[in-house]
């Protein structure tokens, strides 16, 4: 099980700061059946405890930063304390699914809105591997059509889509990060693309971007930039182990934003 | 003028990295108009140009990363070279304006959303001043009908206010930071504080936030949480100064970003 | 139950670089069963299952060097899974142990061997707390003879007691530091000590011991050091809660070493 | 224009600490005169301005120390303005042009006091390339004889040619090193030199280079170990550019000390 | 003769925080007779002084924390002067005899406690170069028959041989480190290694590696580990400089230990 | 003798990268008499040999870069073999020196050019005690009058008196520094000073201090600037010690540079 995912998410693409592989759990004992969900929240854990899950896959760290301890009144060590009584392992796949060829994080978000012959923005050694993609649309659209696609490719959450740049501008080539990826900004810049698609943008580098001609910006969710890597990787697993277990993808919203509020003037 | 604006917002309460003060501008010179802004971007300087503004005064440093020249092909030094030969200055009070006790960033904001006996968050050794404010509401309220406050309040930026809380959690004690403030939120819990009001959380604090008992979060545009500062610095400058100076408040919205689309809803 | 440790073991005394407190477990749990070893080594967690503990207090962290994970193929996580599964805590008290006033690690070996009037050799802010303890024997013996008594009052251990010292040489002020304290022969030289009893102390300083005036050296098992604050942190958590929890201390050997064997010349 | 002096001064040679290339003006400009000096004094700035310069190249950058701002009430934002106002641009050509090839700062030194087949004492990875130069005299000469010539070839200062060894030493193999060189001196040694001349050499580096054998020292000043790449770098620009650009090399001595006075006694 | 014992002993395989070459005395000088010992301590230097040696070649260096000065109040200071005055010069190899191909200080414990076909465990760039060594003994014994005959090869010293492990265990293939080892057990588990012998293994090391299978781990005095380097030493620079040389191995045990009690084996 | 030195030039006011105090010899040694120097030269060396003397003070350390050992073969290895064989201590005052309090390096340099009520220019905590010195001449001269006055006063040298400033502009405050003591031009400013005196001062410091209003600049020798602190420091000895020690100024100038040659003064 841990040397099917290893296979297709490499530890060695992880960066040297992550955090990933088994956090808990005991690679001998028997899987058949896998929760998939982008963060290791107490409401996944209910949801896994809940479904009968020997495995739970999160793409978010549960201990990003390194613990001396895993006490049962501290969020995180509680997780560890309901999943150990519990009997189910969790696995993290981070990094490493971002960079991994074909079937990662970025693959699965440049799929879901319609790119095609995407290739890694920022390659790494091995062929198709890196971080962010860029690819083509099948036929150029406007920024606004193309925020409203994005929109409708991707779990809507309450932050919907933001967009900085003029919504009537050809979009043709878009490079795409699942998770925070302003810094790629450059890189896509250097590729040539109308927009770079991505999350958690903050104010300076997007006040930055719009002094210099260059990529728009599209910004989504943190989660909903990664969540379509969830069946993807639940389906690859799946036929990797000859359909012998049985895989979930989680159906809780771990974005954490729960409404929004406009103003009245929209200028 | 500098020494009025100095004497309001003190250079030495200002973080070690910032880079505040005069940035381009000779203080031997008469000053008769000021503009005030959030960002020093091109569009600000057309209209301090067009307005006839002897100095302009910026909350964002314009160099924040220091440099080895200004040179004109660079959007920065291009900035500099306008406002030189059009004889503006350039003044920044950023993280001592966050700071500065009564008049500051934060100060401003916990007005325009109504806070009343409001104190500093993270105090500095001057009376008064310091990061962050945290006041109460003159009446309890829920957290929606707090945010539609805040929307009411602030300028309206495509954003709008995310929030992560239970809509009808009620609402008293209320944290503000104007800026980047995330990193307050354990200050704020410490303070007691229902709902912690600020922009540019990322996903991962903010996901741990709601995985223990503490405030709400309120996410506005960095923009918007530190416009009402503004109008707060320019009367006072023109009290300062007795009246001599006239001070204009800038008209542009320097929130990067342009529209926001919606999804439909599916879940 | 943890108030009442950290109440004796102050947490601020440890090192900035230690990792003690709560390693599992839940503090809201009810605790009728404490077992106190030196090591938590998986011998000692049989024991801690087999006695039926509800608490495990180890002076040795298990996670010294944080961790991203605790998975059961890992030795260290492996008692974290036995741990949590058996309902059973883990309450480190290190370096606060060892600098804790009146009933500390040093305190415990200092009345072992016999030592009255007993101070810290490197004091810390706390009166009586510190690293270390110097005090006198009731009467001058010979280095010879205070070996014997160190090997009578210490837990047999394969290594047995070394000394660096001529065996004639008179002793009557004495240094003790429970744990690897080679460290702290320059402040058991200034304190006037004829000798200097420790654990783990390697050739270099030892040589370079002999090469100036000072104290003797008597190195001991590091395990052997530290097992007299076993039984006196016991009976002191079992008298600072009324009795009402039942104590032991454990009767593993946690001193690596299983054997030796002698070379045919005694010189 | 820029182009045409980063072929020839590549600022892929620089240090990393340094700070080549344009400090300020646009490149977009017409530029139809250029002045060349040693350092971008407000003196040179006046000649610049005189002489109705478009372009100022200097060998020291202006701001090596980055800065957050070049308010006119700084002596090196003074120059900004003061440029920026009259059109001028800056360009500086400082550890870049000490390296490259065959018009390089050391090149013209080499030149200027008679060494024949002169190459890099620290080569980099480009032929010709790297700091400080060796080569021979056509014929030697004594330590004195040199210092003489040395005094000749490059503009008089108030410090003149200081020497350390003997005078009647015979000198064929000279290192040469325009600026602070003093650091060559074991890479002199090893090519074998009878003397290295330099700028700036402290007190203490000299004496321990006269406890071993090795290269005599001979110190002139700064600038005028430089001043000799002013008309090679100004013809080499006219030649470049086809003649289409009128260059001037600077009049003003940046030498700093402004007179010498002796003691009675020489010994 | 420096120049004999660099190429036997090539200062560039020393770490680089190493302390290696000439300490004092003339290279120019004749030397007749050289002593060998394992550290430079003050009886060592009295013996050399009575037997008259022109040089002290020692494993440890006298010097490793580099001082300032080397007054005669000083321990170490004091053997530089009583050396100089003497005319004995003092040279060290150490890690770069320690990793030195055939004739290094594992090479010569390898050989000592019978092992053939030892390599090195962690190899240098060199052939036959590196860190500790890893071989086997002729026929498989247990760890208790190994400790026994490891007691008899090297020098006896009141710590004798500590071992962590089944007394019955089944040894053929054996890693061994001269010096501190401690840090080669990973090594050693991957070379298969029944048992690792070294020196100055403290608690927590011997520890965790008794909570994974691997090597049972044998402890001896440093000084022990050591010291069949010497003859080997010694014999090859006679030889190399065709017995022109006097040579000889200090008598001196340079272990600091002088005795040893036991306990009464309570449990 | 060690005790009477320290007790004038205090070793804890010595900068932590400083190596003062006792480099060779031995403290229990009766001496006769001491020989006083600026540097450790060998030149020096032979000089004490040569005059009997029993210690050596020099100002600059010989070990000032801390060494793993001392032979005879390294220029500073061979003052450590000749002083030790020939049975001659090397005690180095320093820093400790430059800052302390009356009889220091900067006092004597005051004094010597005629300065009345010298106090410190950087303060220390001890009264009197500091780096540099400023005062004032008991009547105010002409910049060119006060360079000859220093040439008078000071040992003649190949440089001789260099100095940035007007002939003309009157002198009347003072700073001096003796040894490098260019990083006081900021202090040198604030105390009001019309020139520094110092030595090795660099062309970048220079050229800055020209562009902006404060004190001239006056450099000498760095041998020269702290020659006078010689016979001062051989006088107090002298008296502490009751005149029971014969003390002597070295007569080697080790000011490193030979000669000089001037330009034709061709501009």
């Amino acid at each position: 099980m841990i040397a099917a995912l290893e296979a297709r998410y490499d530890p060695a693409l992880a960066e040297p700061w992550d955090a990933v592989g088994l956090v808990c759990g005991d690679p001998a004992e028997q899987v058949r059946s896998v929760l998939f969900a982008v963060d290791p929240t107490s409401a996944v854990v209910d949801e896994a405890i809940a479904a009968g899950a020997d495995l739970l896959v999160t793409h978010h760290p549960l201990l990003l930063t390194p613990v001396h301890g895993v006490p049962a009144d501290d969020p995180k060590g509680r997780v560890v304390h309901r999943l150990v009584r519990a009997g189910i392992g969790l696995f993290v796949a981070h990094t490493n699914a971002d960079r991994a060829a074909g079937h990662g994080v970025s693959d699965a978000l440049a799929a879901a809105v319609g790119l095609v012959d995407a290739v890694p923005l920022e390659p790494a050694a091995a062929p198709g591997a890196g971080l962010g993609r860029v690819g083509v649309l099948r036929e150029g659209i406007s920024l606004g059509q193309f925020a409203e696609q994005v929109a409708m490719a991707l779990p809507t959450t309450p932050g919907g889509v933001r967009v900085a740049g003029d919504p009537e501008r050809l979009v043709r080539t878009v490079a795409v990060c699942g998770g925070s990826g302003g810094s790629l900004l450059a890189a896509a810049a250097a590729a040539g693309a109308d927009v770079l698609l991505t999350s958690d943008v903050k104010h300076h580098p997007a006040v930055d971007a719009a002094e210099v001609p260059g990529p728009a910006l599209c910004d989504v969710a943190h989660y909903a930039s990664e969540w379509p890597w969830l069946p993807v990787a639940a389906d690859l697993l799946h036929r990797d182990l000859g359909g012998q277990v049985q895989v979930t993808v989680s159906g809780r919203r771990t974005d954490p934003w729960t409404f929004r509020v406009d103003g009245r003037l929209r200028r």
